[in-house]
């Protein structure tokens, strides 16, 4: 989908193109199987159908059942429907329940977090990250209090690529509620939004009580995403009217997104496991070396060893992280600063503020994440093109 | 899009096929204008550019500003912002604040006032409605009281297509304002998603504050609605995260899916006034008139005279609603009982109760929606087969 004899796309972890697969898939829900899904004839049945193998799809691939599977029209979605929609469901006692989740989350989970503080009805620990941008499950531990209901932590970050114990931390809270009443359970929330395409997303594995996917991140489309709810989870819709999705997520059901984000799942499923993944991270590796190596004053943000087979993050001293973006762009190379979420914003990056960079150093940093598209032409074209950039900038910036 | 060989799709209030010019407009953005339309390189600001002039297109065709349109995932969930975040925006006092609404709105403005109602946070009343459907001005004004905030009245009925008099009622509305303190004011929102299609929505004749669009009523595609709200409402965000749609909500722009919505708006702009919806009109009448002449003991729901063009609903006595979609559907024949969605539910119609109309004569009752691709045969297929199933399903339970 991409146009490889010209443009250089780097920037897979803000968005992915659809596969040809997958949209394929689509198209027949996007023309004569236009049924809507709740309709009782055999439009709606045809449509809901499509849904229903869609949903076991997601299902199988994650080793759940499927009526633990909740369409969205986003995984910002998910990640609120989840925090907002535990904390909704507890009645409101003596003492506010208490939220875990860590300082390098998406905006997606720090907001609602951040509201429902605000509105005096949760609690919230922000957890600090080592410099490497690793959670230590003890620092989750000790965090750990009477009225904690909820832990939310990343399963690998969306800037740094970092991949947090997920499987560690889910033992050890499964310990703690042992030692609990079911009814002050504490449960653990994942978002796998830039996992899902690299790492083991089986459940059985991971210990979590809920994970949010999404599709556009993983070559399906964009407006659809899921989220997992172990069964007996309590969590109360925020979405209302037609009860669609078993009441947890009301509105038209969007079969055609839906059976995107089945298709696009089927296909990481389906690709021999590790290969396209080694052959990612080899043009990743020789991107991260390259880089280092040419130009000076450069560091490698976030774990060396244990993060996204895809993702390269690096601060370049003396220069504005916008600047490089903007004349990369120039040269049909595309890379961000940070998260595309919060590209309009002027604030430097708050995961690198975690890791301990100075404000200078978050703002003069470059986000490269590589996917299945990319071919050692666009490598070497950074490398090319990018110690001119950074030359040019750090001369006019007096670097 | 449709066979209409040999089927007959009628359930065009339940959803719409996607328009062929409207499609085409969004394969582009499903194909290779991909990028995520925050991102600050090419591949965003392709995708960026397209989403405004959408925006543009689906203010010019509301006639207000672009900054005043707030794309979300569904029609149901604008429902859902406006009310919940115009509530929660309001700061709790001793009186909580009143919301006006009738008892004909569809799950996705009734269940949010009830949940609202549950939590203590609002106080809700549900206006009746005449025989006819309608809601008298009058009651809208005997029910405002001083905590009044918000009256929500659909423009046209998803069921009983009752067209409900909403430029009267927003002038009342603002004669009541001009009364009250700035602080004081009643805000006035109305879901137009069945009435856009055929009705028109220039806001500056229907003198409401917010207004609910859906693209897959009017031959644009699933997953994609949009709230116009009027500069200076205070509505608080639901879904929060990178704060995309101006912080109103979050998630990532799902820009195919608001091009075809801006699309599917132009073709109603760009068609002869009237002249399709009289053709319409004219199919719909002979369905009307065919049926209660052919079948005995039939009455029409709703206004005669002003209810959409398309809607058609009749009440049959002595048959089972669910029991006619069945078999119109064994003969091709799609149509519903009520709104799809609720098609899964067992309950009478609460829009048909609210007529007055006794239980078994709510389960009585079939919808048949008529749409642009509706032709004659259809038309003269359901009146050939209809009579022959009623006596049917009237001699099986003795009627």
């Amino acid at each position: 989908m991409i146009d490889n004899k010209k443009l250089c796309y780097l920037d897979y972890a803000a968005t992915t193109p659809i596969d040809r697969g997958v949209l394929k898939e689509m198209m027949p829900y996007l023309k004569e199987k236009f049924g809507n899904p709740s309709s009782i004839h055999q439009w709606g049945q045809e449509a809901m159908a499509g849904v229903e193998v869609a949903r076991q799809k997601v299902a199988n691939f994650l080793n759940c059942t499927s009526e633990e599977i909740v369409f969205t029209g986003s995984a910002t979605e998910a990640n609120n429907l989840v925090i907002q929609g535990l904390i909704k469901s507890i009645k409101i006692t003596a003492e506010k329940p208490h939220i875990i989740t860590s300082q390098t989350e998406h905006d997606a989970i720090l907001r609602p977090c951040e509201v429902l503080e605000e509105e005096g009805v949760a609690e919230v620990t922000y957890l600090p990250v080592n410099k490497e941008g690793f959670i230590e499950s003890i620092d989750v531990k000790e965090a750990i209090k009477e009225n904690t209901v909820l832990v939310s932590i990343m399963y690998a970050n969306n800037e740094i690529g970092v991949i947090q114990p997920i499987a560690e931390i889910g033992k050890l809270i499964g310990e703690c509620n042992q030692l609990r009443k079911a009814e002050a359970k504490i449960y653990f929330h994942t978002d796998a939004v830039q996992a899902v395409q690299y790492l083991n997303c089986n459940l059985n594995k991971l210990n979590v009580d809920s994970m949010t996917l999404s599709a556009h991140k993983i070559y399906g489309p964009k407006g659809v995403g899921a989220l997992y709810i172990r069964r007996g989870m309590p969590v109360r819709p925020m979405i209302l009217g037609g009860k669609q999705e078993s009441g947890m997520r009301s509105g038209t059901t969007n079969a055609a997104g839906i059976i995107g984000l089945a298709a696009a799942l089927k296909m990481i499923k389906n690709q021999t496991p590790g290969a396209k993944n080694k052959n990612i991270q080899a043009l990743r590796d020789k991107l991260i070396s390259g880089i280092l190596k040419t130009i000076p004053d450069t560091r490698l943000n976030g774990s060396e060893t244990n993060r996204l087979p895809n993702n390269v993050n690096i601060s370049f001293k003396g220069v504005e992280g916008e600047g490089m973006v903007i004349a990369l762009d120039q040269e049909g190379i595309a890379v961000a600063t940070g998260s595309a979420c919060s590209a309009k914003n002027l604030q430097p990056s708050h995961v690198l503020l975690a890791l301990g960079l100075s404000h200078e150093e978050a703002h003069g940093s470059l986000r490269l994440t590589l996917g299945k598209y990319t071919v050692q032409r666009e490598i070497d074209k950074v490398l090319k093109v990018l110690p001119l950039i950074v030359a040019r900038l750090r001369k006019i910036s007096g670097h």
